[in-house]
């Protein structure tokens, strides 16, 4: 069973991708919608709670874990690993990285993500050791979970904060962006107008899930344990009207929640 | 020492209207931001964490408490009355009703608040009973409370998303609009210019503070029990960089803030 877990809504975009790449293994989701959002919240808090989440899919079943949320990602790493060594953990923020690497031409990458993301500076880090002339230009977007949390993916508000939130990037000439924040992909088209067409837009939901998909070809002992078994469980911490509607739409299918309290 | 609980840094605005009125008690406060927001959680998950705030509060010496959330006003009041029989408890629903009863002329009213608070119906509930002829109109507002906690107090984008959230309102023809959120009277200044000098607004923060005064006058032995002592304690679930200077802006003097995990 591959497990994957984000603050909410914004992990379903990582199990679109999986679904479409890997359609015949069983996932179950856990979106933390009662302590959601994740990105406003300091490390030592997001940590907590990735802790609790992780344990929960593991008691579940889960035999690797895709953590599809950049501020754990970003933050809780080290600790995952370290609590739960046997499970293969995968995360976003490396391989956003690794396609952003791969498409600059100019070396000048645009970064937006929540608060805590940008400010864990990981994405520095693994720049500035992998090419130091490469120049990273990042801005906090945390209105834009809410926004999309609320459904305005259409709205003119949205689009009017998607520019205010991009133009220092631009005005840096990044040619690439990385979408910082599983939420985003559900407003690619909006970033992706308000960038411009020069600008490359690099979707963390679809790199982790190649990730994925390579990683379980080259390793038939791990296909061997998640085994065949098509199906899609989602499990939330707090039942709200949104996130069903939205998910519906989202993956293009009906879906049922189950609630769990983990606190 | 009077309790204050809210999710966030809403409740603020309470404890400035309780500081501006009773100078002389000690004022401790409790702000769940390790979980806020909680205007778009359902009632089943508010509740339960409003009766942990209660009980931190208890513990911590609380002798009256005052909620200063208005979702938790209109979804868990009978909960907590019920489970602590011997405080006395004030909400922000009640006088903030009373008062737009006693404003409004033409018995059209407005209500903006969270999600959550909205779909209570509790405001509904109240005014028919008071008055069957009083219309209340009211359109759920969610995205203000993530524009006040990111500081956007001044920005256009906030003025523009609060025009679009009063519209409907304003075209009812409404002389009375009540402020169902505790942190909207920080946005009172943008609120009142885009509904325009004809309409009252009913700031919750004041109405509450009137009523815990009042009360305190009436019962001397909870005003023995309160004792005077001067000072206030704030304590939060998460420290969050914003909380701590939005805090400060907002009481106008330094604050120390206390780290504590409900759960």
């Amino acid at each position: 069973m591959i497990g994957i877990f984000d603050s909410g809504l914004g992990g379903l975009t990582v199990v679109r991708e999986i679904l479409n790449r890997l359609p015949n293994y069983k996932i179950i989701y856990f979106g933390d919608t009662a302590r959601t959002p994740y990105g406003t919240k300091s490390a030592e808090t997001v940590t907590r709670y990735a802790i609790e989440n992780t344990k929960f899919l593991i008691n579940k079943g889960a035999k690797i874990i895709i953590v599809a949320c950049h501020t754990v990602s970003s933050v809780s790493m080290p600790t995952l690993k370290s609590l739960f060594p046997e499970i293969p953990f995968f995360e976003v923020v490396t391989p956003s990285f690794k396609k952003a690497l791969s498409l600059t031409k100019n070396k000048k990458i645009g970064l937006i993500g929540t608060r805590t993301t940008v400010e864990s500076g990981i994405y520095n880090l693994l720049f500035s050791q992998a090419d130091p002339q490469i120049k990273l230009y990042s801005n906090p977007s945390p209105l834009l979970v809410p926004l999309i949390e609320e459904g305005w993916i259409k709205k003119p508000e949205t689009r009017k904060i998607v520019k205010k939130y991009l133009i220092p990037l631009k005005m840096k000439g990044i040619d690439t962006l990385i979408l910082g924040c599983t939420h985003y992909p559900l407003i690619k088209k909006i970033i992706q107008e308000k960038a411009g067409k020069r600008i490359k837009l690099v979707d963390p939901s679809q790199e982790v899930a190649i990730e994925v998909k390579e990683f379980i070809e080259k390793n038939p002992e791990i296909k061997q344990d998640l085994k065949y078994n098509e199906g899609i469980e989602i499990y939330v911490s707090d039942i709200t009207p949104n996130f069903k509607k939205i998910a519906q739409i989202f993956l293009n299918k009906k879906i049922e929640l189950i609630k769990v309290n983990l606190d």
